[in-house]
């Protein structure tokens, strides 16, 4: 079992990135991880005009082969404007066009989000799941959306509210069954 | 009355720039026009980090001194993968963070789109409706999304579907109607 | 200036029955208002043979009736399982039949909710912007989900937090604001 | 492989009927499939008081029972305001307050549907994927929304468009992927 953890936030200091890490810890034991950097993807905005003259460029493409060698992703997202941020859409967009397959195709896909804000980021996750499922992504229904999430990591790391740290348990077990019944095609 | 009509599209021979030029035509015995093209606003990816050194960039903020200096906005969007291009969330991004007024706080929007698929970019406009709800925007309820938008105009630019072109006409009405209500604020 | 208040849940000791409450608390001093409940609205479900051969029952009609003559709109809706009540949302399809003229085409209106969970009804009011914008509503952008709203108000009845207290009167000063400049029709 | 096909539309004379006619003849040589139709489910409108007295309503533990026992679900549904007919709505809240197990919990679900308008009941799949995404159901990505569905069948039924044809018989292929990796638990 190979499974992608992908951080949609380049700020430093992420919450989304705190978020990330604890499902890694609990990945761990129980799968490959590689972990994906959207600040280490650097893109221009897409443009069907520079597409046509160049293809995608490199940077998509080495983190579509990334997603495509994984049987699962992780896909850690913030919330900017009760929506995707334009520079997670832009490398997806970017990722979409690629040929024969674009890598979210039939891929299980377990989204997760966090903000300081009420409301965790989970209309950036609905408007996800409208992504993802026009790329055909088997997505995991369990929400993960941590509210104030400024406040609930301890020091260590760990989230303060069990509830919340047991619904990314469930979240994570549920991407572990997906991606068994729905391996990478080789 | 003055509105500034926005084009969302960067590729060259946009199916969205033929509506919107359409729109342009329904709306200029009505009031002023100020056009803007996205792909004329270079901009980096939002970042958080970037913004905390620098601020927003000069063509964020130049547009969107153009949007608050007009009573109201016509935004023609492409869809890509369900949703709003990351390009032009991107642009939505960078100007949501300017202080003390975001552009779209309280501006009357008219959102129009066009594909050459079957749902007419229908499902970007209902995720920038949600964006837009967040800034605060007030939307004409109108919805003009045209289907097969490869083959919905004649070679003059006219829409080929007196239906549509109704459609068009009444939201531009609908929104000069807004625009006159909730005037830009001096 | 008047405003039908509308709750949208059916239960007793409803928490949008509270929330309602505290709105029609701030509008009073500024509107006449008519307060209605969606349990007086005894309806069957919809049936387009039904409406075929009997039209839309008196109910909702009556209902209709009132919000036509009305300024604008309270409506106050929970959370069923991500999204509207079907309860509710059968109430909207029968009004939206109504010829000539459905009662939501150009009125304004604003959208509150709770809920005991943590998101606070923002996703049924996200799909109930949806249903109001086919109609032809012109929607208050401002939201007021209230989380947590078992534990959200004083025994009187208030709301705990101010900073909730602050959105909902912000929010009503919007809708008063909208419906001057979209008065009802003679 | 056992599969429920469940129509949505209570209307005689449905659109959405026909679809599913086509999805069953698409199914029928590859699955034992049980037909529901959503208006031999007679039930009241939800109302948690009524919950609390007398329980779930009979047709709807029935309905739910006949889900469960099935390894899938096509649901067909109209789209009446651009979201999900209350009526619909309706019976899924109603099952939805099933314990210990409400019957979507885990299920491969395809989501169907069509209009005599231009966006083929798009919408209202969207809003369902939402509903459906919070019962933790497995929804197969792939969409198929029949646009001017009044002029989309042969008068013998079958869809006039071979790229609609084929587009169902793609989701009830991947349907039938889904539900033989997730069988109903025995």
């Amino acid at each position: 079992m190979r499974l992608v953890t992908f951080c949609g936030s380049i700020r430093s200091g992420s919450l989304n990135r705190k978020l990330l890490a604890q499902a890694i810890e609990v990945l761990r034991p129980q799968a490959e991880l590689d972990h994906a950097e959207l600040r280490d993807v650097p893109l221009p905005i897409y443009d069907g005009d520079i597409e046509t003259a160049t293809g995608v460029p490199e940077p998509a493409r080495l983190l579509a082969d990334r997603i495509a060698a994984a049987d699962g992703l992780v896909l850690a997202s913030p919330e900017y404007n009760n929506s995707i941020p334009g520079a997670l859409k832009n490398a997806i967009d970017w990722m979409s066009r690629l040929r024969p397959h674009q890598p979210f195709r039939g891929k299980p896909i377990l989204l997760i989000g966090a903000s300081p804000g009420p409301f965790g980021a989970i209309r950036s996750q609905m408007a996800l799941r409208q992504v993802m499922t026009s790329l055909l992504a088997i997505l995991v229904p369990n929400q993960v959306a941590v509210p104030h999430a400024d406040q609930a990591f301890e020091p260590d790391g760990r989230l303060k509210d069990p509830k919340t740290r047991g619904a990314l348990e469930k979240a994570c077990a549920e991407l572990l069954r997906l991606a068994a019944a729905f391996p990478r095609q080789a």
